[in-house]
């Protein structure tokens, strides 16, 4: 058989549960092989802590084993594949995209802590996880000091710096666990991690770091000259600053390439040592790529928590949009601010729902949420009388604030899981409506939404909800791996294959057939709740009068955790 | 066998969703036999209908039927116990006790029209069960005429007139049902209409009224001659004019007599004819004879709702109490003011979480209420972080609202079915709190509570609960048939055995040893969140601030009536 010249990129999605790698045709993002590896370990891959319901970490061991299981058994997948023509050696280029803010604390030679046996067992040590919020005081404080400091460091991130993000979690380490802080040399993204480990080159001080990583996460700016500087860090903790200097700081953007695929990796895998591997970038920015992200396009990606992703050229004027998670130039792809908003929780809601409260006459099918949703669907918007917010994670955008709680109201003893679940996914969608409305108030029009992810995928009803409440056609991703997809678009232009994203996007994305449009009389009603939801939002989620009832959820807590101690 | 002189009472107590026979012993209250009637229409005895959450009716003939199964068959009961020395020639009296206001429609003859074939499937003819709603915007058009009105008909009944109540069930069939209400030469509350049974006069001008349903419920006052004037009824609407004048406007309390079994009832129940029957009363009103209330006595009747009831004597000043149900004289006994206060929804509230929200690890048990309670105990106070109102079913005390709902929050996507289980216990108890609060606001001290009921009698959880969120001891009635007791002791004293309640009371009532006392650390933690419950309480459930959220569930219930129209 004569060798083809048909040409194929590999991206590789770093999810909250598993990776999964993907290899498609460039011409045309035909998906040849996929491998899904699941982490093995905790709770669907997240180590949880009964007594600290904020805590969330990951064992670096799953991504590293992840990698090698998921790459290899894709490139045999595809060999197999009868009439791909796959060739490893017409592997043009690798993405990456992962999770974030993902901080891993490594040792000087890259190694992350929670590998060596001395720390094997100990929660702080390993991979602290995007949805870990343990950190919220540390991100109060981060506020607090920024918000009087000179250089005006969260001016592009919403104004207020976040429990999820880096800082707060390297500061939060340093509190409560001085030996693991101690130990660690440095904290690596796991967005740089893993280009790091597949290019051979683990040393913190050099390992190429993503723009997109530390522009949204750690307040990295060249405005400012990269990182906060030492006069700030050091105010947060003298000894952040020692951290501070074992960081790179070069930043790329994913169109670059962090390196070459090492021998050594490489001949693990089934691929030829020197194919171009991008820096890597978060999920949702990958993910707003393989859909098809232009400026005026809205990417949802929607999941266990929602990613909003926008794109807005370099050359034109930009507001500060407070209560987004970040503007960053180049964190999608060159040229363009990355705009990143966000649900702290969308799936992890609902998937909370069924698993603890719902009725056996529910789950006596492998779809428990297909079951829910076919009864939740025969309802009329407003029938249930149903009110959520959907704060059961957190509020990211727009109010950035992790401290929030979920709300039901409305309930008589006639309501039906059915009907919560419904509200559930309704409330979701008015947080995603608070989104949008946040961005056209400061200019950014949204003209086309695209959503991509397992719920777009899967749910008709939610897809439907949100073109109602949002009053906007949504349409849908045509790949079911987006995010993947995205990154292997960008192994393509780092590989040199394409000259830029946009033409490699051309060729590679598309939307589907079927588009969820608003229905007009549904779009009425939802109004009216909205003003509803937008009233609690408010009363509950700002400190603004004094008869709101922003103390409630804030006191819930501060008794909560004084009764656990 | 020599005929023994051992005297009886018995008792009858028609509940939600049965009606309960008990024969007792007069001498110390030892309960000889019990019969339990279940209801056998629609659900658990209620018709219901799936558009209108709000409607609650039963089926006239479960009462009549229920009267004939369970008076006859505990009279065959009491027969076959050995040792009791039961003879039917030795029952010295009958006393009756209801729920309410439960009015129904009956015709010239005094034959409820749900029983004719014409209305026989018709739900507005049948009973308007206490739960029933539907009749809220007439409740708030009758608190409003009546609040501008010269004579203060609501002076004590806490300035607003339910949706439960007698009027207002009235005015809503005349307004929904024309012809059902055209059909009605009269209308009876059912603890009007058992006795009237009993004594074979069933003629709707003459019939004995009961003070305690007319008091509590119709706007009877002796202050203004007895029901509500013409004009003021006329102003409501002209027809319910001729209905004033087919109710017998002399009332009696429930330790005097309505009259005689006759001859015709007796001969089916295996009674002697001749036994004096009571004039009817409220259910929580007999509990409260049965749990042996006195002046500073505290009685809680908890159950699907919950009735708190206190007596004050007639000889000393007391206040008019804004929020509550009724302070009406002589409705629990002669020379005593009967108080009397109450929770919507409570045992409600807990069945509704568990047939709709308890997942399968739950239920796989004969008492799903149980396994909860069973993990909710494990849990601190304060540890879910959760926080509930407890407005399922409206709040009668002391917002007298019908019009609010239920909520819940303090969620994250760990939160569990036992926290909020727990959750919705600690509400309840929240709630009965604030009517002690404002029992004790307005001078009427309470020295003690006793519980009874089916919840008293055997959630342990909610007891302590109870205790520790209201930092009083909670004591139990010692007969778990408190209800049914104090009927049988009411009809000791119209039967002439003993002079009066209070001394038959003390022959035939008790506590049980255990008694549930506070936790002072728990008292601590839910004095912190009682706060937190009143502020929600007051912004959802006041208009008093154009901060508050009062607003929003009036809208969706709105919202929710509209789309269903």
């Amino acid at each position: 058989m004569t060798k083809s010249n048909k040409k194929f990129a590999v991206g590789l999605d770093y999810g909250t549960n598993s990776v999964r790698a993907l290899i498609v045709d460039v011409e045309n993002g035909d998906e040849i092989a996929t491998v899904v590896d699941s982490y093995p370990s905790g709770d669907a891959g997240v180590l949880l802590d009964p007594k600290q319901p904020l805590l969330a970490r990951q064992n670096p061991d799953d991504y590293i084993n992840g990698f090698y299981r998921s790459v290899s058994g894709v490139v045999r997948q595809a060999l197999d594949v009868k009439d791909a023509e796959f060739h490893p050696d017409n592997v043009v280029g690798i993405g990456v995209d992962t999770t974030g803010s993902t901080p891993i604390p490594v040792d000087r030679n890259g190694i992350a802590l929670g590998l060596l046996p001395q720390f094997k067992n100990e929660p702080d040590a390993q991979s602290w996880l995007w949805k870990d919020h343990t950190a919220f005081a540390e991100a109060a404080e981060i506020t607090e000091k920024a918000s009087h400091y000179q250089v005006k460091y969260l001016s592009q991130c919403g104004e207020r710096y976040s429990s999820e993000w880096f800082w707060s979690k390297i500061l939060h380490c340093k509190r409560v666990n001085p030996k693991v802080f101690e130990a660690a040399y440095s904290w690596v993204e796991l967005a740089d991690f893993i280009p790091a480990l597949m290019i051979g080159n683990t040393n913190p001080d050099t390992l190429p770091r993503s723009i997109c990583a530390a522009g949204h996460k750690a307040m990295f700016h060249t405005q400012w000259g990269g990182l906060p500087s030492v006069e700030f860090l050091g105010s947060l903790d003298p000894d952040l600053v020692r951290l501070r200097e074992h960081f790179n700081n070069e930043t790329k953007t994913s169109d670059q390439a962090a390196g070459q695929l090492c021998e050594q990796v490489a001949a693990k895998v089934g691929l030829p040592p020197g194919i171009p591997v991008t820096v890597g970038l978060f999920d949702c920015h990958a993910g707003a790529v393989g859909a098809g992200i232009k400026p005026g396009t809205l990417v949802k990606i929607i999941g266990t928590s929602t990613c909003d992703v926008m794109i807005h050229p370099l050359s034109e004027p930009l507001a500060t949009i407070p209560g987004l998670c970040g503007i960053v130039p180049g964190s999608v792809m060159s040229g363009m601010y990355g705009i990143e908003a966000g649900q702290s929780g969308v799936g992890d809601i609902f998937n909370w729902f069924v698993k603890n409260l719902t009725p056996e006459s529910f789950t006596k099918t492998t779809d428990i949420h297909n079951a829910l949703a076919c009864e939740a669907e025969k309802l009329t918007p407003g029938e249930s009388g149903l009110l959520v917010l959907d704060w059961h994670c957190g509020n990211r955008t727009i109010l950035v604030d992790q401290l929030l709680t979920g709300l039901i109201l409305g309930m008589t003893v006639h309501t039906t899981a059915p009907e919560i679940y419904r509200a559930l996914i309704e409330a979701t969608a008015f947080g995603a409506l608070t989104i949008i409305n946040r961005l056209e108030e400061y200019g950014i029009k949204v003209n086309e939404v695209i959503n991509c992810g397992g719920i777009a995928e899967k749910s008709p009803l939610t897809m439907q909800i949100y073109a109602d409440v949002c009053n906007k056609p949504m349409k849908i991703s045509r790949s079911p791996q987006t995010c993947a997809l995205g990154a292997a678009i960008l192994g393509t232009v780092a590989g040199g294959y394409y000259k830029n994203v946009e033409t490699a996007q051309q060729k590679m994305t598309g939307v589907k057939e079927k588009i969820y449009v608003p229905n007009s009389h549904a779009v009425a009603v939802y109004q009216r709740i909205y003003k509803l939801y937008h009233d609690l939002h408010d009363s509950f989620g700002r400190n603004e009068n004094p008869q709101s009832l922003y103390h409630v959820m804030k006191e819930l807590i501060d008794i909560r955790e004084n009764v656990r101690k």
